[in-house]
């Protein structure tokens, strides 16, 4: 078995220029499913993020194929999980504020700037430039904050 | 924001060609974080994998796009789990049974065998002819149970 990061050969501009509606609430039998996909995808892609911020912030070493690496998998996870936030997914075991549904435009508005800049993030990745890196972790994690304080509860 | 799948641009084969070694116990502060994490990749890699597998036994119209581009993501997914199976990672919140950690070399095909399978689901899925998606489907989730019955608990 081998442990390793898939070269996806992809940027991020071709990965934002792919886009393809998907329709979501179809995909999730039931909504504690669909609460459960879009924890999962947020789980993985925060981990990966996690790993390019820890070395931008010098809590580990930087190294620039492993940067590049998590970078580029945190950028394909960013556009998994708002699929699964459909109708009637408010309730359950989410900290998702019931406002989303009321204001779906601005949510997704915030989600798709979130994924702009992870995708600015992977380009930094793959530049190898750690001051670049740096201010790229700093306006993306703004755009998780700016997610979190609005839309997640506690 | 766009919900979409991403085109990631790669077969199974070169995905599994571009192996990098993951020095994987450094990735987790504590196990608890890498047995969540290894949890929802798998949450992910079956959901998307889970829709293949719905149009190959026909409980959802079969949709060429849709069983290529959610084959794309179970098969980029389904080389992230085997990171969270550090060491100390078999206590917990984990259904993962202890002889994952003595038998690791085991274990390890069994994963490479999955992996494989779901990148020859991928790639039979990119050709769009359903018998081919269903054998392939077969098999992946032989490997799927084959893992199951042996590593994971209930």
């Amino acid at each position: 078995m081998k442990r390793f990061v898939p070269t996806l050969l992809m940027t991020g501009a071709a990965l934002l220029g792919s886009a393809i509606a998907l329709p979501a609430a179809a995909q999730f039998a039931k909504p504690e499913d669909a609460i459960k996909y879009r924890k999962a995808a947020f789980t993985v892609m925060g981990t990966h993020f996690g790993r390019v911020a820890a070395m931008a912030n010098g809590r580990i070493p930087f190294d620039a194929k492993a940067a590049a690496d998590n970078a580029e998998i945190a950028t394909v996870m960013s556009k998994l999980p708002y699929a699964g936030f459909v109708p009637g997914s408010d309730k359950g075991e989410t900290k998702a504020e019931s406002k989303i549904w009321t204001e779906m435009d601005k949510f997704n508005a915030a989600a798709t700037k979130m994924q702009e800049e992870m995708a600015k993030l992977n380009v930094a990745a793959k530049g190898g430039n750690l001051d670049a890196i740096k201010a790229a972790v700093g306006e993306t994690g703004k755009s998780c904050k700016a997610c979190h304080d609005n839309y997640r509860k506690e």
